[in-house]
């Protein structure tokens, strides 16, 4: 994972440089090519929840979506990471109950809500989470209209299953390569693996769906549309996902995953993007989106929001800023670089 | 600070490797000199709380600790990063009433208990944490008792203080060099840089102080076996500090920092260790710190608290292991080599 990746972010604290992270970023053009790239694309990766719209798109392709009469922002929950916010936590409430199931039929486990007053008063009023909370509820949810449609067994995270194998086929068929294996996910369905360019061009397949008419792209371009319509259904308020893609001068999906991944899909440009940090820091991912979306001129540095994740202060208990993230000016200029091409 | 450094632990997801850490390690003999490295040993680091014994070691040597008749469990807590569970907290506000002060008089700030249990009964009782709280509350305490001897100003925190240029002259003199300069600690006190070489120096100065009888050696000495002693105050349950110095064959004093950091210090071989992990990540710096005692003989493998921090099972929300830290073995073969120099 190593292997060619190249700095990508320091972390300052005072005069010195006291950690660092290296990564790989990709930029795939309308047609699915590499068009820049930073490290080594070829580089095999688990794009963790950065695959959660592709994950996505049997629930609309196969017209469970419609047959369940979901909306644009079931849509946007089925490709979330969300932060079991009380808004999050209802509405997948309300659509499992649609479907006549409920909280038990969920295969994704308990997660603590990362909703700070929510998870407070949880813990106030004795309340243990339950797996509407965790932040997969949504693309579970997803699984399960769709799991009604193919009439599969209940244990639906599982490989084998039906539900599996057609999000298997549709990352295969968005990646445009057959996946090289897979690792259970944290919310245990499978999570399939890709290179890098792969995943960059599952993101451009996305943002040029719109401008074609077969079942895979109207299903891909309404997912992007759900996401970009409902960016605090995706993550949450305060959340790196849902602030870059208020903050954004243009449309955008952007999509982080755990381990160091992030993507963005960009539907005026026809560009996508996909980017993973060797070690897995979040910190890193976060600074290094968002500085190739400033470069692309997708992001405004100015925007505080757009600082708060590509260039954050470090504070310290007393509230003294002791540091820094700094991204590596190479981010900007591949995004500079991709905006010519 | 990835310039040179090299891969320490993978990160597997079922049959790949999802994310992996790079970084620096160190080991001196009795001398202070090098006898085994990873990475580049000339590295500028900030050690973070891996310091802590070092800057204790001006509230031994003036004789404040004396004055003030601290116990090895004192000293102890002046070099701790403790979880904030009831007994680091309790001891702390013992400690500071025992000098005529209170939490108000500490300079750290406050942060919640990492205790679980105190944490969740402070949110259910709508307590706030306190400065006494925080990770730090024994360094600071023991600031606060070498300043009653100094007789500096309150806030002696600051870099002039004459508490933190006693701390920077036992720094350098400890790790054999000027130091390059500091940033501010998450406590806000100073962190004063030096070279991997000069952090492993000095952990072989505490490791061999015992066999010398000048002032300096006397208080490492003193410092040293205040750790060992007592592995509980230094961390708490659970913390590797604690388990991995319980589980150790023979005398070892572990210590943790922020960003990736972690020492070491045999008094029985007296070698001194210095791990950095250049992207700052815990997961990695516990994992290295354990191969490299593995191969020296200091821990066993089979131990479950070894396993458990140097190659521990990843665990996913339902329960499942979806993967594990893998140890590069180039770490335990740094580790056999030091036993055998």
């Amino acid at each position: 994972m190593l292997s060619g990746a190249v700095p990508i972010a320091e972390i300052w604290r005072g005069p010195l440089a006291e950690s660092e992270h290296a990564g790989h970023v990709v930029v795939a053009g309308p047609d699915g090519g590499t068009i820049a790239a930073l490290g080594a694309p070829g580089t095999v990766v688990l794009p963790r929840s950065s695959a959660k719209m592709i994950q996505a798109l049997p629930l609309v392709m196969s017209g469970a979506a419609d047959e369940a009469a979901l909306t644009d922002r079931h849509l946007a929950l089925a490709c979330a990471s969300h932060e079991g916010a009380p808004l999050h936590v209802g509405a997948v409430a309300d659509w499992l109950s649609g479907l006549g199931l409920s909280e038990a039929d969920l295969r994704c486990g308990t997660q603590p809500s990362r909703d700070k007053e929510l998870k407070l008063e949880m813990i106030r009023r004795g309340e243990a989470p339950s797996q509407l909370h965790n932040n997969c509820s949504g693309k579970h949810a997803g699984f399960l209209t769709l799991n009604r449609r193919l009439g599969g067994g209940s244990e639906y995270q599982e490989p084998d299953h039906p539900v599996q194998k057609a999000a298997l086929d549709a990352f295969e068929e968005a990646t445009g390569a057959s996946s090289p294996g897979f690792g259970i996910d944290g919310c245990s369905a499978p999570n399939f693996a890709a290179s890098m360019e792969g995943m960059a061009r599952a993101m451009s397949v996305f943002a040029t769906a719109h401008t074609r008419d077969d079942t895979f792209s109207r299903a891909a371009a309404r997912l992007v549309q759900a996401m970009i319509s409902h960016p605090v259904e995706v993550a949450g308020e305060g959340r790196a996902c849902t602030l870059l893609m208020q903050a954004a001068q243009e449309p955008a999906a952007l999509k982080f995953g755990a381990e160091g991944f992030f993507v963005a899909i960009l539907p005026e440009r026809g560009l996508g993007i996909a980017v993973k940090v060797a070690d897995g820091a979040t910190r890193a991912a976060e600074s290094a989106i968002a500085a190739v979306l400033v470069g692309l001129g997708v992001l405004d540095e100015r925007h505080p929001d757009v600082q708060r994740f590509m260039a954050p202060e470090i504070v310290n208990r007393r509230g003294l800023v002791t540091g820094e993230i700094r991204p590596a000016p190479a981010l900007a200029q591949l995004g500079a670089k991709s905006a010519r091409a």
